[in-house]
C-alpha cells in the first residue's frame, strides 16, 4: 500500500520517466566509450533498472520488477534508439538531461526506500537501500564502462547527499506514519532540488583532512 | 521438466562442457593479466558460473546451482590446472577454444531462458535472463580483470545477437509450447552457427550516428 | 546455532571488529583514489560488508545481516570519520591495520563457512562461501575503485591460500561435527597467523607456467 503513494498509474508513470532519463545517461556514456549499440543498449538497461535490481535481490522481492513489468524493460530499449539516431541533439540538450537525471534521483530515493520498509526493513535500511536504488544504477554503469563512479568522484557536483536526504525524509515520515502523497512528493522535491542547486553552484563535498598535497599525482585515479 | 531438454545425464554433460570452455577463456584472460594460480582460479570459476550465477539470484533459485553441484564447482579448477601447465598449447589452439565458446554461448541462451520460465517468469523476461546467463559470466571476468567487457565493445565481432537469437527462439518455442529436444537443438545450433559466422567474416554491430570523429582519440576506452 | 560459536555477545564483538579493520582499509583506498567522504563511506561500507552481503544473498538469508543489524552498518561509518579525520596517523600504522585485516580475514572465512552450512549448503560450497564473506569485501573495494583486484594480483602476498585454509577447517570441522568454541578459535588463529607469515615473508603463489617473458609488458595490468 505504501509503494503506490500517488494513485499505480502516476506512479508507475514517474517510474517510466525516470527510467528513460536514467537509461539517456547510459547510453550517452556508451556512445564516448565508442560501444556499439547493443553495448548502448545493456549499458541504458543496467543504468536504468540496476539499482532497483539490487534492492529487490537484497530485500528478497524475486524476480525483481525489472523483470515482471515490461514497460520497465522496453522503456530503456526507446532510450537507446533516440540516442543511437540523435545522438549530438541530445548531448545538445545535456542540460535537460541532467534536470530530469536529478528528477528520478529524487523519485527513485524516495520509492526504494518506502518498498524497502514494505518488505520489512528497518527505517535505517530502508533509507540505505533507497539511496541504493537511486545511485546504484549509475554506479553499475561506471563500472562496466570501466570508470571509476562518477558518484565516489570528489570532482563531480554532490549526487548522494540529495538523495540521502530524500531518503531520510521519507523514512522519518515513516517513522511518524505520516507518508502520504504530499509529504512523498515532499521528499522528492527537496531531493530533486537539492541537486538542481548542487549542480547550479558545483558544491562539492571534502576529502580527507591533512592528505599529503596528492592532488596533482592522484588526480588521475 | 523444461530445464532438462534431453535427457538429465546429457543436459549435465552439455553444461559442464559449456562450463569448462567458458573456465579455460577466464583463465587464459588471468595468465594475459599476470595473475598468479588463485587469480586463474578465481578468474575461471567466475567466468564460468557467475552467469548462471547471476540468473538463479535474480529468479530466487537459491541456493543457486553454482553451489549445489560439486561437478559445476570443480570443472573449473580443471581448466585452470590445463591453463597453468599448458598455457603456450592452450593459447595455439585459440580457434578451437573459440568455437567451443560459440557452442557454450548457444547451450546456455537455451538452457538459461528454460529455467527462467520454470520459474514463473514471462517470455521477454526468460529470454533476457536466458541472454545474461550466456553473456554475463563474460562480463564478470572482464570486470574484474579492470577491462571494458568485450560484450561491449565495438571492435569485437558480434557477440550478443547469437545469443539473442538463442534465446528468442527458445522463447518463441515455449510460447506455442513446442520446445523439445529437437527445436531447442535447433535454438542451441542457430546460435552456435551465428557466432560462428560472426568471427569468421567479422560481423560488427554499428555504433551510433553522427558521433564526432572521435575513433582516433576514443578508442583507449 | 552452529553461528553463534562463541556466546552471542563475543561474537558479535568480533564481527564489528573485523568490519571495522575491512571498513578502515576500504575509507583508505579511498583517500588514495582521492574520493570525497561521501564516496570514503561508501567505500568503507562496502569493503566491510559486502562480502557478507554476497554470502546472504546467495544463500537466500534475505534481507542480509548487513541490512539488519545497526551496528554492523554504522561501524564503517565510525571507521569513515577516523580516517577523515586522521588520515596520516592512520596511514603511519599501516602495519598494525594489515595485521587486524588478518584478523578480520580468519574470523569471516570461518563464520561465513558456518552460516552457509547452517543455511543448508554442502561442505565444500559452504567453504567456498566462507572464502567469499573474506575476501568478497575486498574485492569489491578494489572494483569500485577502479583496480585490478589485490587478490588476484601475482605481485601481493598470499591472501586467498589462508581464508581457504581456515574455511576449509571449519569445513572439516563440521563434517565431523566437531566444530565447537574451542576448534572454531583453531580454525581462525589457522588462518590468521597464516595471513601474518604470507606478509612477513612474502610468500606468493606461482604463476602460469611457459609464459612467454611477459612480466615486463604485462606488469601494468
Amino acid at each position: 500500500m505504501f509503494h503506490t503513494l500517488f494513485s499505480p498509474s502516476v506512479q508507475h508513470s514517474l517510474d517510466v520517466a525516470g527510467i528513460f532519463v536514467f537509461a539517456i545517461s547510459g547510453a550517452l556514456l556508451a556512445v564516448r566509450k565508442n560501444f556499439d549499440v547493443f553495448g548502448m543498449a545493456v549499458l541504458a538497461e543496467i543504468t536504468a533498472l540496476g539499482g532497483g535490481l539490487l534492492r529487490d535481490v537484497i530485500i528478497g522481492a524475486v524476480p525483481p520488477a525489472a523483470f515482471t513489468d515490461l514497460g520497465y524493460f522496453s522503456t530503456p530499449l526507446v532510450a537507446t534508439a533516440l540516442v543511437f539516431f540523435l545522438h549530438p541533439q541530445v548531448e545538445r540538450i545535456q542540460g535537460a538531461v541532467n534536470v530530469f537525471d536529478a528528477a528520478g534521483l529524487g523519485l527513485f530515493c524516495v520509492t526504494g526506500t518506502t518498498k524497502a520498509y514494505e518488505y520489512g526493513l528497518g527505517l535505517t535500511a530502508s533509507a540505505v537501500l533507497g539511496l541504493g536504488s537511486a545511485v546504484g544504477g549509475g554506479v553499475l554503469r561506471d563500472v562496466l564502462a570501466n570508470e571509476v563512479p562518477s558518484l565516489l568522484r570528489w570532482d563531480r557536483d554532490l549526487y548522494a547527499v540529495p538523495a540521502i536526504v530524500g531518503a531520510t525524509t521519507a523514512a522519518v515520515c515513516l517513522r511518524f506514519d505520516a507518508l502520504n502523497a504530499f509529504t512523498s512528493s515532499l521528499a522528492v522535491l527537496t531531493a530533486f532540488l537539492l541537486r538542481l542547486l548542487a549542480m547550479r553552484y558545483h558544491w562539492r563535498a571534502p576529502r580527507a583532512w591533512n592528505r599529503r598535497s596528492s592532488a596533482e599525482e592522484d588526480v588521475t585515479g
